[in-house]
C-alpha cells in the first residue's frame, strides 16, 4: 500500500495582506456599483496574507499573455528545484528512485510540460513517466495523489513525485470587473508544492482508497475563458452551495471503505473559500476545528489552487497524529469535480 | 491483462490535397527565400490529403486566439459523440461501464476539460475519473494507452475510454514564416479518435508492457511558443534525427520483455513525418513495409498528432492479424518523449 510522504511547500517572497488588498480594491474600483459588497466578500475570506512571485505593482500590470506565460516559466524554474529537493528528502528517496512525475498547474501553459525540464535539470532518469495535468484546477492536487497511488498499485515498487505549481497572480486580469472576479483577486495566492508517494516504505499517510465525483450540470460554474489576454477565471455564485451535493458523496465514499465520514481523525480539505469549510462542516456534521489546517492555509496563503491540500497536509505532519488515525483528503475544482482520497496515518512523517 | 479494443476515428468533412497545399504555399509566400526548399519538403511528406474542420478559406483566416479556441470547443463537441459511441460499440461496453476517461488534446485549451462535458452529455457516470492531458502533444496517444493500461492494472475490473481530439488546423499561424512552420502547415491534419481499454474481456491488443523515454536535452526541439495569438508550433530541424537515439530505447524496452524489436509482427508508429518511419526502419532493421498502416495514416490524413497511433491501429484491426502476433505502439512527441507500449494480438477486433 502506497504512502504519501510529507509535502514540501514554497511560497514566493512578495506578499500582500488583507488591508492592502482592500485598499487596492478601493483605489482601483472607486466607482464600482458593488464596491461595498466586494469589500465585504473579500473581508469574509479571512485571508490575512498572500504570497506573490512579483511585486504588487508588477502583478497589477498585464504585459500580454505571451510575456505573462514567459514569466510563469521563469518563476517556476527558479522555484521548482528547492521544493522538489525538500520533497525528496522528506520521503528519503533520491531523484533516481522516482518512476513518475505528476505535474499539476493551471496558471500557465507550456508544451512540453515542465516535467521535461525537471527531468533534464534535476537528476531524474530518462525513463521517468511524465503526467502533466493543466485542466483540473484546484482539484488537481487531490487528483495527483490518486493517480500516484493508482500508479503504485500497478507498479508496487514505484515512487511517484507530485509537483503542484500555481502562480495564480499571473492570471490577474485587470479588465475583469464582475463580482466573482474582484472577489477572486482578493482570494488567490501563489505557491508551489511537492510530495512523494512511495510504493514501498515511507512514513506519512497510507493511501487506501480514492475516487472522483463530478457534480453533474455544473461545468460552467468554475472555468477559464481563454482569451487573447490569457486565462480569465470565471466563478459562478452558486459554487459555494455545491458542498451540499458533495458532502453526501464524501460520506458515500467513506462508507464504501467502511468508514464513517463524521468520525475521521483528520480532514484535509481544499479551502477554496471560507464557505466551503463552514458548509462542509455543517453538511458532514464535523466540527469546524477539525479543518484547522485547511483554514490555516487559506488564512496565511489564500486559495493556492492545487497546492492547498498539499500545504494543509504539511501542516498536519507538523502537528502530528497518532499512528492509525484515519483521514480524508478532498480537493474541489472545475467540473465541478471532487477528488477524494482516504488513508491512515502511519508513523510520523518528517516535517519540512 | 487489459485489452485495447478497436479504435474509432473521425475526420472532418473539409479536405486539402497535396496539390492545393503546394499551390497555397506558392500563392502565400511567392517571395520567400526558401520557397523551392519548402515546396520540396512538403512534397517529401507524401501527405496526399488532409482533413480540416473548416473550409480552407476559413482555416487561413486567424480570428484571434479567443475565437479560435471557441471554434475548437464548438467543433470538438460536434464531433466527439459519434466517435465515442463507435469506440464503445467496438469494445462492446456502454458509457455506464466506463470508469475513467483519458482525454488528450494539444490543439485547444479548456478548463474544465471536455471530460466534464462528455460525462454530462454522453451518459457517463458521475464517478468517472477524468484524466485530461494537454501537454504531451503527438506522444499523448501512446501515453493515454499506457495510463489506461496502468489504471486497469490497479483496478482489474475497470474500463477506460481514451479520447484524442486534435484540430491542428486551428493552430495555423499565418505570421510564422520559418521553414519548420511552413513545412508543418503542409503536414498536420485534423482528426479525432477514441478507443476503450478493457480490464477484463475484449478483443484486440492485449497490453503487456509500457514505458516512457525522454531524449535528454531536447526539450526545446518540439514546442509551443504561447503567444497572444495562441499556440505557435516550433520544430527544430534536428527532430527527425532523434530516431537514432530512440531506436535503441525501443530495442531495450522490447528486450526487457524478452522480445526482439526486429522480429515483431506489427508496428504502430507515430508517423510524424516520412523520415521518422524511414529512419526507424533503418535503425531498427525492420522492413519499411511493416510500417504500412502508420504510412497510410500519414498519406491519407497527414500528421494528426496524438490520433496517429489510434488511426494506424484501426487500420491494423481492419487488416487483421493472427492471434498471438506480437507488436509495439510507439508515440513520439515533445520532450522529446517516446511513449511505448508492447502487446499481443488477442482475437479479431471489430473494425469500425
Amino acid at each position: 500500500m502506497s504512502v504519501l510522504c510529507c509535502p514540501a511547500i514554497s511560497v514566493p517572497e512578495h506578499t500582500i495582506d488583507m488591508e492592502q488588498t482592500l485598499e487596492l480594491a478601493r483605489q482601483l474600483h472607486p466607482h464600482h456599483t458593488n464596491l461595498s459588497l466586494i469589500l465585504r466578500l473579500i473581508k469574509n475570506t479571512g485571508v490575512k496574507k498572500r504570497h506573490l512571485v512579483q511585486s504588487i505593482e508588477k502583478t497589477l500590470h498585464h504585459p500580454g499573455f505571451e510575456e505573462r506565460n514567459l514569466t510563469y516559466v521563469h518563476e517556476a524554474k527558479k522555484r521548482l528545484p528547492a521544493v522538489i529537493e525538500t520533497a525528496l528528502k522528506n520521503a528519503q528517496v533520491t531523484a533516481e528512485q522516482i518512476n513518475a512525475i505528476i505535474f499539476v498547474s493551471c496558471t500557465g501553459f507550456t508544451m512540453p510540460s515542465l516535467t521535461a525540464w525537471i527531468i533534464n535539470n534535476l537528476g531524474f532518469r530518462n525513463d521517468t513517466r511524465q503526467l502533466p495535468i493543466a485542466q483540473l484546477g484546484c482539484a488537481a492536487g487531490g487528483a495527483a495523489i490518486s493517480h500516484a497511488h493508482n500508479f503504485c498499485q500497478a507498479y508496487p515498487e514505484a515512487n511517484v513525485l507530485i509537483v503542484a505549481c500555481e502562480l495564480c497572480s499571473l492570471c490577474y486580469q485587470p479588465s475583469d470587473l464582475n463580482i466573482g472576479n474582484l472577489l477572486s483577486n482578493g482570494l488567490f495566492g501563489d505557491a508551489l508544492g511537492a510530495a512523494v508517494v512511495r510504493g514501498q516504505g515511507g512514513r506519512g499517510m497510507r493511501l487506501e482508497h480514492n475516487g472522483s465525483r463530478l457534480v453533474l450540470g455544473t461545468e460552467d460554474w468554475i472555468s477559464y475563458a481563454v482569451k487573447n489576454t490569457g486565462f480569465h477565471f470565471q466563478l459562478d455564485r452558486r459554487v459555494p452551495g455545491t458542498m451540499e451535493q458533495l458532502a453526501p458523496q464524501l460520506r458515500a465514499m467513506a462508507s464504501v471503505h467502511d468508514w464513517d465520514v463524521e468520525q475521521l481523525d483528520f480532514y484535509i480539505i481544499h479551502a477554496g473559500g471560507p464557505r466551503i469549510l463552514s458548509d462542509l462542516s455543517h453538511f458532514l456534521q464535523v466540527d469546524l476545528d477539525l479543518f484547522e489546517h485547511s483554514q490555516a492555509t487559506l488564512t496565511e496563503y489564500g486559495n493556492v489552487a492545487s497546492v492547498v491540500v498539499l500545504d494543509a497536509l504539511r501542516r498536519q505532519f507538523v502537528a502530528g497524529l497518532p499512528d492509525g488515525s484515519r483521514g480524508i483528503i478532498a480537493g474541489f475544482g472545475p467540473g465541478i469535480t471532487a477528488e477524494i482520497v482516504l488513508g491512515t496515518w502511519q508513523g510520523n512523517g518528517l516535517s519540512q
